[in-house]
């Protein structure tokens, strides 16, 4: 089925209370489920980036709640709880500039207050999860549907990073929008940036795009500008990790493409649920994740970088609003300036 | 000694008349010398990108007429010239954009026209070969004085790509102005965009400034933009492969560093000889060489490109001379726009 991965990207296993996720490391090579049964398993997940993708690590805070309530021992419930923050804290330390986790292990947490049993605590946090997975689903293709509308006819996207099936449980958001133009009946292409240093433009969203027979080319990073002054891009469309009141943090790389379409007068426009707005921050109070060293020095067993020379690493970067033509959310199509506090975002306030 | 690798990138060697060269695409794995004793393996070092850079491929075309010549058995002036020209028609085609390459091949068939005998044909080659061997340190001494007059006392500059001394014979063209800056005192610290597909920069920029114990961090392409953006870059400088009546030919990913320094009002500089102008062409003119698929596909052992995926791989890009504050040759600065009709710049007619 199209933008559903089967498995899914990130799933619940009723049958074993387990989580079931694709190593999206090991794409585009070999295709691999793993079944994760503790709370460590998955925070190492995270951090690996085995599971990445806002929306898709909103519900992996989720079920990781759930499983950390669900292979939880402790009999008393002040015990109980007092576990439970800990996994809970360990899990949203593991990318702290992505929002969306935060808001995925609070939101199971807020839920599971009213519980007056350990029991009805692990009921609670399962069902909540299953229903925040169930939810992006049909946010993403709201998101998808609102998006495409802004779409010509026919129409090459430029994308960066993964903001795919793979990023969420399915469809996807930036390329939700793609799916939902097809779906349409528009001719829509994809122009897919490699995404330097882990390369989930090149691995993910040309996999999952090829895959539904969407038509792709991949590039690096550094091409896109030279398409945009060939007037081979038409729109860019991208993911989000963090929409402050004043600028998006996305993926590194999102900036740059940000700056060369507006150069060339090509629309930005930036997909995201709004589990990803987070109205209480402007953009300098935001730290941005600082990754190893390795993932720029080293590509598989070849060392490209000189034993020595120091390495940058940021994960993500910051687009000022100015930047952007619009936000498409599950809520219609937001042109800045947005007023964040006047929308009706679902935030706990744990 | 600073700024020049011994053995040299490119070098004659007179004792068993072959040409010696580091074969980059080993580096910083491996420091491999190669003695190439024919036109063809020569040809292949400069296709397989063992050999490259703009000054250094101007001398590898030399140098290449040179070993023709000397290995050439005709005895027949017009069977050897036949030869001659075959093997340089041969070398220009490796490489089509770069103007450099074609340059040093016509400079040195130029200077064998005169030529009497088979015997002294050889003999001009090689003698035309090394001046223009010499004349490329200079002149790239010359370009790095002219360009570190140019940068503040305590300057942190990006640059992409190699336009180091192993993209000529020593010293470098953008690298040479930051050698000759850190000459005259200044602080200077490098940005090295690890320049995709084939990262020249985080694997020759850094090695050679790491080598010379010049401040060198790091980057993927991406990032740039974002470094720019948080005040992290104060001059931007590259080198060229061709630079036509309007535009600068340079390694892809050039024009979108233009563009954003343009964004952020940082001066973008391009360092290059005048053996790089063509002032005969405007940017419409050149076609951009399209290299291989799995440049960009696949890196060492490791697929990072679904089988079955398109790629596009243009090997340079264009920057309209809007962008460029000044392009530093041997000759000064020049500020665009340029009249090249005007500038003394030797080119054989041939």
């Amino acid at each position: 089925m199209i933008g559903v991965n089967e498995p899914a990207t990130i799933a619940w296993d009723e049958s074993s209370s387990c989580i079931r996720f694709i190593d999206q490391t090991q794409l585009p090579e070999t295709f691999s489920i793993v079944e994760c049964r503790t709370v460590d398993r998955l925070a190492t997940a995270i951090r690996r980036l085995e599971i990445r993708g806002a929306p898709a690590l909103g519900v992996a805070g989720a079920f990781g709640v759930a499983l950390a309530a669900v292979t939880c021992t402790k009999k008393d419930r002040m015990e109980f709880f007092s576990d439970i923050r800990r996994s809970s804290d360990l899990l949203a330390s593991t990318r702290p500039t992505a929002i969306n986790l935060s808001w995925g292990i609070r939101r199971v947490l807020t839920a599971m207050r009213g519980a007056v049993s350990v029991r009805e605590c692990r009921e609670i946090a399962v069902n909540e999860a299953l229903t925040i997975a169930r939810e992006d689903e049909a946010c993403c293709r709201a998101i998808g549907d609102s998006g495409a509308a802004l779409l010509p006819l026919t129409c090459t996207v430029l994308t960066h990073c993964n903001a795919g099936s793979l990023a969420c449980t399915a469809w996807g958001t930036a390329l939700g929008v793609v799916r939902s133009a097809i779906g349409q009946g528009k001719d829509i292409r994809v122009i897919a940036c490699e995404t330097r240093p882990l390369l989930q433009g090149s691995r993910l969203t040309a996999w999952e795009l090829v895959r539904d027979k969407i038509d792709v080319t991949v590039v690096t990073d550094s091409m896109a500008a030279h398409l945009m002054r060939q007037g081979a891009i038409d729109t860019v469309i991208v993911g989000a990790d963090r929409i402050t009141r004043d600028a998006v943090f996305n993926k590194i790389g999102t900036y740059m493409h940000a700056v060369c379409a507006r150069h060339h007068g090509i629309p930005f426009y930036v997909a995201a649920p709004l589990s990803t707005f987070d109205a209480d921050h402007g953009e300098q109070d935001i730290i941005i994740e600082e990754r190893a060293r390795d993932e720029v020095a080293t590509c598989g067993a070849r060392t490209i970088v000189p034993d020595g020379v120091k390495v940058r690493n940021p994960a993500f970067d910051s687009t000022p609003m100015s930047l952007i033509a619009a936000i498409i959310t599950e809520h219609g199509v937001l042109r800045p300036p947005i007023d964040m506090k006047g929308l009706n975002i679902h935030r706990p306030t744990t």
